[in-house]
């Protein structure tokens, strides 16, 4: 679908209103050292057939790695695209902390729904893992759709970070690995005491929050998590589809590390 | 589908797991004179078919108008259920400050995804309406599956409020009824320093929440919104879709209220 009316001006077109900008387009091989590279594929074809960018266009992208590039397109060919690197400088939408989200692995496409919304909010990685009463399954088909949408979520953002989306692990495995983060986060619905302010500083450095399955932990997860330094937290007294508390509990994070303003 | 596993015994059903209640019904003829009630349609085949209720269990149902009913299940007749009202109370999950949610007419069935998360969350109503750069439509169908997401994430969410979802309005009957609200902000992406917290103290009684389309808003609408006293807060640099937004902008303001824990 075509929208001549919010891209009036082929020059002007990526400065959008008010000089933001307003497509990224992700190539992940360019390098602070690039001077021209080449796009083809899906990217190519949305820059030339949906957003109807033209030779002599200037276009930005990241490389999902820290850096945004101003581009200029240089030459169209069939299903390829060549472009000259402008200029390239580090991204500045990036949170200071690092936050790693690990929820658990959710029936159907609910968890592409919530890593999306992670990787727009600003998380770093995403771990999903299998616990006891984890009913859903990661397939190779959704795990790689899980991959598309952080590319998704990193460009609508702006983001210069791509989230590493992880392959599934065991929830023995997860919590083998707390000690790699300052703090570890749970939201657990039988907490009915401690909010997040009470167990997450501004100042701690590294994150993990960790969502449970739609049915929840079994008591003796929750004393294997609180045994390996986790702490438990309330969203309060209603009850959230896993889904919703994972959105809530990342707004929740990156807001209190201050990395949401 | 069944879950033999979740329900392990027919008389401790709906006392799950630590006493926790599993599922509400939703019985909007519930009042707190009733002593008997029937219950028919999806609400009855649901209770019957999928969850395999029978006479002489006991089941939790909300009238969405604040309170909670227990009652035991008297007699079964094809596509209907009697049931007997054994004690009613207030709910207790509801939050303290009434929120209201407007969020822009989006396109598809991103609408839905808002009003299901926000209904859990704990919103107390809902305003979709209609700016410069709304490029959806909310249509009748629409708008019933609108009122049916309030309902299921009201039942998720163990709540006994149900969200009211208002019809679609302009821009500017929305900006006609701020002085409703003792506080509106606005999540606004060119606001670049002002955070929820600067905007909305937790004392405040009523607050509207509002969030614009996927274009955003433009100068003369948020000149329009400042001028009736609206303020505008910012969600950080990086950008986020309407749905994101709106989920990120409902539990941050139910948190500084206090109404998250």
């Amino acid at each position: 679908m075509q929208h001549p009316n919010r891209y009036p001006s082929r020059g002007s077109r990526n400065a959008g209103r008010n000089n933001f900008i307003m497509e990224y387009f992700y190539i992940p091989e360019l390098k602070p050292g690039t001077a021209v590279t080449d796009l083809s594929g899906a990217e190519a074809r949305h820059m030339m057939k949906v957003l109807r960018y033209q030779p002599g266009d200037e276009v930005y992208a990241t490389n999902g790695r820290g850096q945004e590039f101003r581009l200029i397109i240089r030459r169209v060919q069939p299903n390829k695209v060549t472009l000259e690197v402008c200029s390239v400088r580090a991204g500045e939408r990036e949170p200071k902390h690092p936050l790693t989200l690990a929820p658990a692995v959710l029936k159907g496409d609910k968890l592409s729904q919530v890593v999306e919304a992670a990787a727009e909010l600003g998380v770093k990685e995403i771990i999903p893992f299998r616990s006891a009463r984890v009913v859903g399954r990661l397939s190779e088909t959704k795990y790689r759709r899980l991959r598309q949408v952080a590319v998704s979520g990193m460009k609508t953002a702006l983001r210069t970070v791509l989230p590493e989306v992880r392959p599934a692990r065991e929830f023995s495995e997860l919590v083998a690995d707390f000690p790699h983060y300052e703090r570890v986060v749970v939201a657990y619905e039988e907490e009915r005491v401690r909010r997040l302010e009470e167990v997450l500083e501004p100042a701690v450095e590294s994150v993990l929050v960790v969502i449970g399955p739609e049915g929840g932990f079994t008591p003796e997860e929750v004393a294997a998590m609180s045994a390996a330094g986790a702490r438990l937290f309330t969203l309060g007294p209603r009850r959230f589809r896993a889904e919703t508390a994972a959105i809530a509990a990342v707004t929740l994070c990156l807001a209190r590390l201050g990395d949401l303003q």
